[in-house]
């Protein structure tokens, strides 16, 4: 996995396959990304409840930030006029932005979608915004993030065919504007193309082919996770990752769990982001190598024995379940930084073994004793 | 200040004094703790917000727990049961417990204070507990604090002289229990007596001769801070601490505020704890050199500057006030934890500060110098 180093420009470079399941490196303006990779979602400029050092220390190398919210407070202009994203967060490793599409979608009232953009209202007071394409990209080079999402519409599952096809037609004709409006970004950036066509095959290979053919220097499968079985995101990961050109990175947008990593890296997805190691952190349950703790279980109360005696993470070796479990059930803040340490180590652990077996050509053992580990479950009270 | 290694048993040093101010220091089992010393409040068993190593770096030489919170979740007999406090909160470096009085009469509900103890309820169920001065003296042996406190009954200020005396008697009667009780503690533990008597100085010399009668390892003021004017604090440590021996340490309860604890140091004590620094770092109050700063102020919303580029914390060195004043407004888990650290670290460079003038012999500049740069207060808007 050593290589020499990396110029500053955005480059994604292969290291080795393993069936589907790939390695590499992505180099960046502000450092390089093993992949695959999971991204911390940094949503409001935070990683919520960790300092930027601390998230680093879990193994990050690239974090995600939601244009969304931070167009809505403290604004791009004032973020870009305070240095850009990663001075503000004093964050100085990559960063990925997402292009506002979703959050949109998910989180604001009143929204219109028309040809031009979306129009909604902040879900903080009301205000009225528009985002179009060309404000999404905007709004990114303000923030100085290395990688830039198009704008595109994401659907929620199960939809009708047609609307399917609106909406990914729709994102096509975004993604050319986003195309457009990037071409004055500062050497180095990035701006990736997103996959629509929710679970219709047909609609993912012809969103695919027209996004190749505009060239974008990663591809990300969007649409996902939002609402569908688990198959039907398998599947449709299978439709999708072949169709992509090996030499860019693919990104799974919002995945996932463990288990949904784990299958989407033996499909060929190079990165993901979630909020599911730090939302559920926060909640008191722990992602471990014995698959998920919930904290708040009275089988801790008393537990002398760490959450993992061998992880990495001192968050999992050195402080007692019955610790962490009073911790959650006393609502104390450290409890949720401790859990969310727990889970961001561990996400990171996993990325790194998945790395570690695809160079080696052992990803299918990996995946297997993996989730042999998962199903095998957590120690047995004392 | 050097010196040299102190035994395990809890001993106390004085190194230097300044008029009413000393600087000294206190060997316990879990180390040595520099006086002037600042006791952050844990009150859960976690400094609310911080890791114990964050907590350590603030310069902190002890930490101090709540009998009253512990007892009631998640207890002491199950603390003790996986190795006491300090290893629970993973926390090596010295704690004194209180004797969870003042909680007592603060949080719970349905208390009787009669002559064997306090029955209440607790404020989390309603369950019905009884704190007797032997068993706060069982719990915090249980605990396994460094430094326990007697069980006391403290009074709300103003009060009647009757009630005052009342109250102040039974806290003696309650001291020589507490003491008898502390009998059997291991070796290097320490038992301090609390001074009571509120506002009234004749009743507070008796209790204070009572206890060194006693013969306390330290002797606490207590039953201040609680609704009196901040001349009355003044007027009754200047009452107390010259009737207090030298070779044995002085403890302000629950106090205060950077000036309060510099008057209280010019006026000879040499331990306090409180909540203010970790409570208002939570609600986007920083206490600095140049006096307390509101983050939530929109005059902080675009400036690059960070709380004081002096400091050694990193949280105000590093971070731009734009960036803490959104963490704050936007409620981020961040914006808590860095604040917590900023006052933290502020009220430790307070007491280092006071060490060092004591034991060179310039206090009255240094308290001079820093009440000149709080009242000069923080840097004008850009």
């Amino acid at each position: 996995m050593k290589c020499e180093p990396m110029p500053a420009d955005f480059q994604f470079r292969l290291l080795a396959t393993d069936g589907a399941a790939r390695c590499g490196e992505i180099a960046t303006p502000h450092g390089t990304i093993a992949t695959p990779a999971f991204m911390p979602v940094g949503t409001q400029a935070t990683v919520k409840g960790v300092l930027p050092e601390a998230v680093r220390a879990t193994g990050a190398d690239i974090i995600l930030g939601n244009t969304y919210h931070l167009m809505l407070r403290p604004g791009p202009e004032r973020i870009a006029a305070l240095g850009g994203l990663h001075r503000f967060m004093q964050w100085p490793h990559p960063i990925l932005t997402d292009s506002g599409g979703f959050q949109v979608m998910s989180l604001s009232g009143l929204r219109q979608v028309e040809e031009r953009g979306v129009t909604f209202r902040s879900h903080l007071d009301g205000a009225l915004f528009e985002l179009t394409p060309e404000r999404a990209v905007e709004i990114q080079l303000l923030l100085g993030s290395d990688i830039a999402m198009q704008l595109d519409e994401c659907v929620k599952l199960p939809a009708p065919p047609a609307e399917l096809e609106r909406a990914m037609r729709l994102s096509l004709r975004w993604a050319e504007r986003s195309k457009r409006a990037f071409a004055s970004a500062p050497s180095g950036r990035a701006l990736f193309g997103i996959v629509q066509g929710g679970d219709d095959p047909a609609l993912r290979l012809t969103s695919a082919a027209a996004l190749i053919a505009m060239d974008f220097q990663g591809y990300a499968i969007g649409g996902l996770a939002v609402g569908e079985a688990p198959e039907v995101m398998l599947k449709t990961i299978e439709v999708v990752a072949p169709a992509l050109p090996a030499d860019r990175p693919r990104y799974l947008m919002g995945v996932g769990t463990p288990t949904d990593l784990i299958e989407a890296v033996a499909r060929g997805v190079d990165m993901f982001d979630c909020v599911m190691p730090t939302r559920n952190g926060r909640h008191g349950l722990a992602f471990t190598r014995r698959g998920p703790v919930a904290l708040k279980n009275a089988r801790h109360a008393e537990d002398p024995r760490p959450l993992d005696e061998e992880s990495s993470c001192l968050a999992a070796r050195d402080y007692s379940r019955a610790y962490l479990h009073h911790l959650v059930k006393a609502g104390e803040m450290l409890g949720a930084i401790l859990l969310t340490l727990v889970n961001l180590s561990y996400y990171q652990e996993l990325m790194a073994g998945a790395r570690a077996a695809i160079a080696s050509g052992r990803f299918v053992e990996f995946r297997r004793e993996t989730m042999a580990s998962w199903e095998a479950g957590d120690i047995p009270p004392r």
